[in-house]
Order: structure tokens, then C-alpha cells, then sequence
């Protein structure tokens, strides 16, 4: 099920270590500018090479194969391909009997029977958010002057990034984080009862980045400690406007015209230097495994623009739902 | 988009005041046993009645429409439908023109031009989850025997229930609360990457249920605090049995064989007896809002049974789908 | 799979002889006017009592369950009921191991082990047609001005209904027809490149109707024996206009603005008064079965608003979607 | 919605005269041996080159990006590729503003504002098959030991093939053609009600190919002339064996174990070499016509693995989804 969205629709497909990997988008609409050079922004900010991401370095270079005729969108499908060109499969030869822990190793290989491609992840990589990303770029046009913004709140529990990683240098493990998402100037009335409120429609995208194990909108958990009185957000004006925004600017599962605001919280990188116990499933014993490949400290630092483009695409298809039963009343 | 799942289809349907609602379930297998009285015990829990829900009593008694005979499912569809009988729409007839705080009703009103069914929240309600409940009895005879089941942790931020309730009561005020689900018996294997994860499944429908506002999985946002060395599961057995569970049971979308373990945040209910102020639509000012309605003091006191309802319909659509493609090697 | 429709969704469920049948519209807009008698006239006109049709008479009273408010859609899915009242189970009653040729019920017995409601026909009935033609009054209305009119052709090999059902009833047998639908006012752009081109849309729908085994759009099967020049309609204006309609009105799957046009081939009835061969599943041996039911002479008698509200249904989607990714350029 | 199926789904990209174009097959199952020399045959029995093709000539070797591993597909996407290298761009540049007869050239334009790629018929071009062909290769071998084989029963009106391609040549016109589709070896109990007969996916897909505009089952369009009593086939072993098989191997939508057989109309090749009239949209008024480019006298001939691979497709589908309902019973 690698296809998400219900009109706006996205297909990923790709390894880490095959031939590449990339994304179909269908049902965009026609005419709107697109080229290769829009991505590299957003590809760049995602990429690896800041202090604390991997050292495994790609030219991410995108491809646009179809949907794009004299620099504009035709309305048919975008499809987009990244060539893989460093890649290292020795690093993972001795991974196929030893699951690491924390990753997909041990339940893909029961789920498709020895089959999957484990090298690197396969195709549970986390390599796989560049289709997301760039997917996203055409949902931020379709979206446009939406303007949607991702950013750290803090890594390994502090919000000095600089030392949280620097310790987890020292101490040879990774730290995860907490990222909020903020989605200003959609119009009142984007998501569907009862089953496609604007929470489940980024929910389920967000979690489909690998390495997110919680989502809050607006208040979030606190919610639960606050009263009714103080949580509702009073509307001050015909627009909806809300004095507060504990509601993360969805009522009902619909978008209220105010700001969403979500938090996610993002684990640690599985693949530590630091010696791990694992299953060794021909000897049938537990027992040390090295993780040798290369790999980010703190994954949570390349998430923000594939956060963003997940939020992008989640709303550009309710977006697209909306008009589409929209009437002149 | 009123209908979940891929495979295994939940489609609902109706308003808290009309004539009634209900869910059609689609593709659910064939030959198993059912007759009306195995919603019994689900729906009574449901139900309001207990301190700090409505007074709003309903007999909430299904009637099987189809799919089943001779007392078992036939494999067409299953409808059920449940008539609405005590419905007091007059005190619903202020709210057009004032929204309640934190209810869909402004937002409703926009979207559909205002030919949305206001009366007590409309398609909207918390009465819609009579079809959700209904439909995780089947999708739990199809899990047949995983278990699945689904506490209250804690209300107004308190282990103490009773407690909670008076003050919310003393008050005039309502709280919130948080809930833990799990679910046992699990195969390897469900959930299927990209956009199929099972926190994506079961988070999307989840999020469907009126006041859910945040999902974790596992250890959940204090993931974010954690070393990897410290989260990781490991791997002790060849069924893939962990010695912690840090990850709720899913490793990279997929469950892993343990415990599936999440808990959700449940907002306030929004209705309380306290005036509250709002936007009054047709005289443009903002102005005092006394509801005066039946409501639920703390409306997670009744989600139990639909929580796990939820959750058995996303893993129940999740294990269709996982059969669909299994292949004898 | 009883879901037809990406955006306007259409779900039936039902049996012959059970509690009733019935259908829900989902993603109706709002505000469009819609009461229990809008749907009389076209299932009036479906209705069994004429010349040539079942004896079995039902009241098919439609009961609009959800989605409707003050007399208009709420833009909320639309339930719609119809209770069965007039079942005589009993003449089905041997029908177990003598599967009806030409019927469902050997195939339902395989499928789903035994387990299926064969009385009737039971949710393989032509009465499941009563929830297309209560869905497709809705679609006219979304499309309203279009107009949709499907006409019958020829019946048992000719023009002169009378004289054919006259030789039908005298040799107890059944027979077939050919009918035409026409759909006038559309715009131009309908119908989406790959898969969803107007004749699958249209084609994927009537063969849900039971009985229909071919169409054929526009000159249809008789363009194999045409020349291109011959074939080709001439554009002769800029709305798109064409000399003559060869292609019914698509073109690469889209419609062109000229009027759609196409024919269904119906089969005669299997069920017929003669006696018959069918295998004896208990006795393990063929045999003679005599059909002592109710049943149609020529079924292609109803099938004309079952085609309308059809082709309505997959076209009022076809407008949805085509309006959800418009953009002004 | 340029995807096709509910499991096995199949996402097509491309155009004819851009980068490339494409598949991606989501839900495979994992472990089927998988190459790219499994191509070849199906591509070259599509290929140009014979009496009656364009003499357009493109390699067509298809790369797998995505979704097999050593040698056998992983259960991750597949992603095919083929690039365009013998493109003639200039053939079509003044086809902008001459929409030719019988082609999408003029509901392109209008529905994509202009913006559609109309070099060679862009994302509208008959070269976009390939990607089906590829994923019927994989669909086969998921039916494997099914059969399915399709062949050309007339084309321009006769059985002499020859001789019709002969005429047309002569004349500088393009002629159809009928085609016969059988599929042998299928189980009992393929598609779904209500709206998934196997008619219902078969026509779905077929009408996806350009140029079919027609399709019949067993009997087809010859059904209306019989009687029921004729027309039934009667069942004589506990298999399901009829002793006819006017039904084409469905009954009620459902496969009854017998060959499904269907046939289909192609219509000429909409490019002919004699001048044609059509609408100068930039000048406003109707004028000649004369198309220079390469293309097929009778595209009939190049139809028979592209439609053996629609209907692999579609029964793919269709097998996986009766494979997740099944239950022992």
C-alpha cells in the first residue's frame, strides 16, 4: 500500500541500495511551473552532512520523467526519480541473520519470507522520504499561500541541540527529538467526517516517516489535565478566528481557519556504534552485534522538511476533496 | 469519505437527531456467528449512564439489516442500523447562530454552506461511534483470538477517578483523559509500508473519534528523551519476542508479534455547564453561551469500547490485507 | 466490494428475502433539495406489473435514513432503506443443491462456502438495483441540467415488444433485449486518463447490473469494419461539436461535449418456466429442475432506469473529480 | 487516477514524447522469480515493425528500478521504466491548434487548459501500454498456471488479414479490427459484488486501452436474440462444468470455473494518411487536415498482449482480493 491520498495521489517506490528510488504524484493540476531546480531546496535541507547526520553522501539529484511539458505541470502524472550512486552493500552482508534492533530487519524478513532487499533498509529506508520531499514540493505549490513550517524543539530531552549531540558523539548512541508543524492560512473547512478528519489524513502520513511514534494536535496530551472551560477555544470574529489555539486549528476533524500546530516525537536512530544484543537467527542465540554502516546521530534532524512535505501532501488532497463537492449555495 | 479500510470496508452513516444511523461492513469474511446480541455487551459499555456521562438514554438497540443468515455472516454486507428515539431537538435551536466552543458547529456551518444538521451535533455527534462499536465486534470475531483492550489511565490528570468526577461535577466543569490499548495474540507481519503502517492504520481511525487530540505508540514521546542503546528492543527469541517494548509491538510499520501498545489523549468535553462566551453569527458580537443540552461530564469515561473498536477494524482491514498477498514459498 | 466511486461513493447492501436492501451516498454536496418522493418516479418506472415482468410486487417505499435535513442534503452520507415485505422463502427452498443455470447460486455456494443467502438470489438479486436507482436520482440531481435517458432497442430479436413477450409467454421461455443510453449537456473534460476513462467508469458500473454481458460506445463494435476517414468525427466548431458521433461522445476517454451515447446487451432471464438440466450437488448427478418462483419474462424490461440512474452515478463521480483538480489559469 | 486495482495496483506514467514512461506495481507478493528478460517476449509481440505498424521503432527495453532483489521480487513497489529515444517532436508541432479527428487532441486541451503535452499524443498515446504489458508480465505470474491468450479474430471486416492491410494501404486509410481474449484454468469464485464483477474489472481496464470502444461476454450482444432456456448453460459435474458457455465462464459477476472469454472492438487508427477536416482553433474555421507523422494502419494488430495483460491485470486483482476473505471453514 504505497500509494496515499484519495484524488492528490503519491506512489513511492525505491530501495536504499538498488537502482534508485522516486515517487509518481497523480492529479495534479495542470499549469503550474515545475523544473528540477524547485526541489533542490527542500532535498538540500533533508540531505545528510551537518554535524550529527550520516556521512553516506548522495547528490539526491531528481529526475522529472513525465507530467511536465514547457515548464508547467500537464496535469498527468509527475513522476520523479533519484538515482542511487553511494552505496555500500558489504556494510550489510552480515545483517540478514542478525536483525538489528529497532529497525525492520527481523519483521520484513518474516512478513515477506527472506525475500526483502535488506540491504541498507531495502525499501523500509529511510532513504525513501526523498519521493516524499519532493511530492511535497508540488503539494506546497497546489497549497500556495499556505505556508507551512517544521522545526526542531528540542533533541535527546534539551533544546542546546549543539550539546545534546556532541554527548551522543561522546558517548558512541543516538538521541531522538521533538518536532512542531505549523500550517498557516488554510481555509476554514479542509478535512471529512468521518473517517478523514485533517488529524487522521497527517497522522497517517506523518507516520508513515519511519522513526515518529507520537502525534498531538494543538494542546495535545495536556488536554487531558485541563478543564473544558479552559481548553475550548472562544471564536472571536466572523472569520473563526480563536482567542487560543489549543484545538491546533481543527474542530470536528475539520480545519477551523486558524493556524494548525502539531507535535510528533521522533526516536532515536536504531543503528548505534555501541554493542547491541540481537537475535542470530541461524545459531539460534542471542548474542553482540557491531552496527559498522554509516548512520545519522540524531535522525530527528533531517526530519523537518520531510515533515513538512507530509503535511503538504496530507492537505493538498483534502484540499482537492473539498472543491470537489464544493457548490455556488 | 465516511468509509475506512481497504479491504475489510467500514462505511457510517446518520446524525444524533434523525431518523437514526449505522455502519454497513463490507468483505468480512463468511460463516461467522453473529446475531444481534453480540453488540450487546460492547454497546452497554458505551452507554451513558454511569456518573459523569449524559443523562441522554438511548436503548441503542442494533438491528442486523443484512449479510447475515442463518445466523451467520453470509459474506455481503453487513448493515446495522440503530433508530435515534429520544432526541429533544428544541434544545439544540439557539446553536445555529451561536457556535459552541469547541465543537464542529462553526465549522460545519461554513463547510456546508449551513445545510448541515445542526441538532445535536449532527453527523458530527459522539452518537456516530454506535456504528464504530458495532463494527469492532465483527472486526474482533475476525481477529478471533487476539485481544484487545482498552483502559482509562487517568481524568482530570488524576488516577483517582471518582475523585475527578465530583470536582468536575462540584465545577460545573468537564475533563479529560488519557487511555491505554493493547492489543495481544498478534501475528509478525501486519501493516504494510509505505503509507500502511499499523501506527498509520490504527492512528487514522483513532483520530476519527470526537476528542482524540495526540496517539503514542510504545514509549511514545519520551522516545524523544531516550538514547537508542537504551530504546531499542532486543531480540530474544526466533518469534521476535523483545525483552522491553519500547517500540508498542511495531518495528518499521510492521507488528512485531508483541503486545500492539498505544495510548490517546481524550479532550474535555466541550459542552459544559459553565457560560462560556462565543461569536453570535447573526448580530456579529461576541456574547455569553449557556448550553444547556445533556452532556458528558468526561467523555473518555465512554471511549473504552470504541477505542477498541477502532483498533480492531484497522488491524482486522491490516490482516485482510496481509492474507491477500501471502504466498506459499 | 460493494463500493462504487471515488468521491461520490456509492454503497449497496441487501439481500432478496431479508430485512431489506438499501444504499448509502457519500460526499453528496449540500444544499440540494431531496425528499422520499423525489426517488418515486424512477422506481415506479423500475417496478415489476407490466406485461412480461414478476408477479412479486413490493411497495419499494424508499426511506432516507441519514443526510437530508429541512428538506435538503447535508452534505452527510445519505442512507437510504427499503424494506422487504412480500418474500415467499419457501419457493427458494430446494434451490440449496440444485443451483439455477444461468443464476448465481452455484458460484455463491463456492465462494462462500455454503454460507450465502441463496434465497432469491439473495444479495446477487436484480431487487439490489433499487439502491442504484435511489442513488442515481441523487447523481441526476448533482448533474442536473445533463440529461440521461436510456430506451429499450429490441427485445427477443425485434422491434415489436408486444409480439415478443406475447412468444415468450406462450413458449414459458425468457428473452433478452438491447437497450441505449443517451447523456446530453456534459461538459467537455470528463473522464480521467489511464484507468478511469468515461467508458470504464460507465462500463465498470452497468456490468454490476445483473444480466448485462456487452457494450459497446457509440458505433461500437461496428467500428471494426470502418475505415478511419469513415470513422473519424469532424470537429466542426470550437465548442467541439462533430459531425457525426461515431466515438458516442469520447475521445481518449474523455468526453468531447457531443451527446454520450452507447448500448447494453441484456440476457433473457435464467430463470424460466421449462424445465431444465442442472447437477444435483447432494446426489452428485445432473438432473431436471423446474423454477416454480416469480420471475421476469424479459428483465430488460426494468433495466431502463437502472441504466439511467447507472450512467448517472458514474458520471456525477466523473464531475467531482474532474471539479476537484480545476484550476483557473 | 491513473492507478488500477484495489490490492494489486498499478500506477501508469509517461508520455510519447517525453524522458519515458512507466509502471509501478504495488502489492506483489514476494519471492516470484523476476527479470528483465520476462519482458521481452510480451514487449516484442506489442512492437511496430510488422505490415499494418507505424514504422516508428523504439527499442522498448524496460529497466526495473525498484522491487526485486537476487533475482525475485521482495513484496516492495516494482518500478519499470522505459525511456523514449526515437522521438520526432517536429511531426506534431502544428497539431496545437489542428485538434485531429478522432484523437484527444481537442478534450486535452481543453480539460488541461492548454497545458497537456501534445507531442504525439502525449500521456493520451497508445505508447503508454508498454507499462502495462509490463506489469500483465507480473500479473501473469501471479495467475501462473492460469492462461490467458488473446488473438485478432478479423480485422477491417475479414478474416483474411492480409488482404484487408493490403486495401488499407492502398487507400491510405486505417482500418479496426475484433479481438477474442480467453482465460483458462481460473478457480470458482473470482470477483465481488456489487460492483466488482469480473466484467465489471475486465471492461474497466480493457476500456483503458485506447481505441476499444466495445465489449462482450460468452454470448455478448447475441444474448438478446436468445432464449433464457438456450442461453443457460447447464451444469454438469460437481466442478461447475457447463456443457455451453454462452456465459463467457461468469455468473452473477462471479468466475464459474469455466474459460472467460470476451471479445472486443479496436477502431481504426484515428491518423490517416488522407486528408482529413478539421477545426483550426486559432483561426476558427474548419480546414484540411494532413497528418505526416508515423502511425499504424491498423492498431488492432498490436492489441493482443496489451489486452492479455489488462485482463491479468484485473483477475491479479481479483484472485488477491478473494484470497483475503477466504476463511477455512
Amino acid at each position: 500500500m504505497n500509494t496515499f491520498g484519495n484524488i492528490f495521489k503519491v506512489s513511492i517506490f525505491g530501495e536504499s541500495h538498488g537502482q534508485g528510488l522516486g515517487v509518481v504524484v497523480d492529479s495534479c493540476p495542470s499549469g503550474i511551473e515545475l523544473c528540477e531546480d524547485d526541489f533542490l531546496e527542500d532535498l538540500q535541507r533533508r540531505k545528510s552532512g551537518a554535524k550529527g547526520t550520516t556521512p553516506r553522501q548522495e547528490d539526491d539529484l531528481p529526475e522529472i520523467l513525465s507530467g511536465v511539458f514547457c515548464g508547467k505541470t500537464t496535469g498527468a502524472p509527475i513522476a520523479i526519480l533519484f538515482r542511487n550512486n553511494n552505496t555500500k552493500s558489504k556494510d550489510y552482508s552480515q545483517l540478514f541473520d542478525h536483525p538489528r534492533p529497532g529497525h525492520a530487519d527481523f519483521v520484513a524478513r518474516v512478513k515477506y519470507g527472506g525475500f526483502n532487499d535488506y540491504t541498507g533498509g531495502g525499501h523500509f529506508s529511510g532513504r525513501l522520504t526523498l519521493g516524499l520531499v519532493a511530492a511535497g514540493v508540488i503539494a506546497k505549490k497546489i497549497l500556495n499561500p499556505v505556508k507551512i513550517e517544521a522545526k526542531i524543539l528540542e533533541i535527546g530531552g534539551t533544546t542546546d541541540l549543539n550539546k545534546a549531540i556532541e554527548l551522543a558523539q561522546q558517548t558512541k548512541d543516538s538521541i531522538g527529538g521533538i518536532l512542531e508543524c505549523k500550517a498557516s492560512g488554510l481555509p476554514i473547512g479542509l478535512g471529512e467526517p468521518f473517517f478523514l478528519s485533517v488529524e487522521s489524513a497527517i497522522s497517517s502520513i506523518v507516520f508513515s516517516i519511519p522513526a515518529v511514534k507520537g502525534i498531538e494536535f494543538g494542546a495535545g496530551f495536556n488536554v487531558a489535565k485541563m478543564t473544558g472551560s479552559f481548553n475550548n477555544d472562544c471564536i472571536i470574529d466572523s472569520k473563526g478566528t480563536t482567542e487560543t489555539n489549543n484545538a491546533g486549528g481543527i474542530n470536528g476533524g475539520i480545519s477551523n481557519g486558524n493556524d494548525i500546530v502539531f507535535k510528533i516525537a521522533v526516536k532515536p536512530t536504531p543503528s548505534v556504534s555501541l554493542p547491541q544484543e540481537t537475535y542470530n537467527i541461524k545459531d539460534k542465540r542471542v548474542e553482540e552485534l557491531i552496527i559498522t554502516g554509516r548512520h545519522d546521530l540524531c535522525i530527528a534532524l533531517r526530519v523537518p522538511p520531510v515533515l513538512e512535505a507530509a503535511t503538504a501532501i496530507a492537505l493538498a488532497d483534502l484540499s482537492l476533496i473539498a472543491q470537489s463537492v464544493k457548490r455556488v449555495f
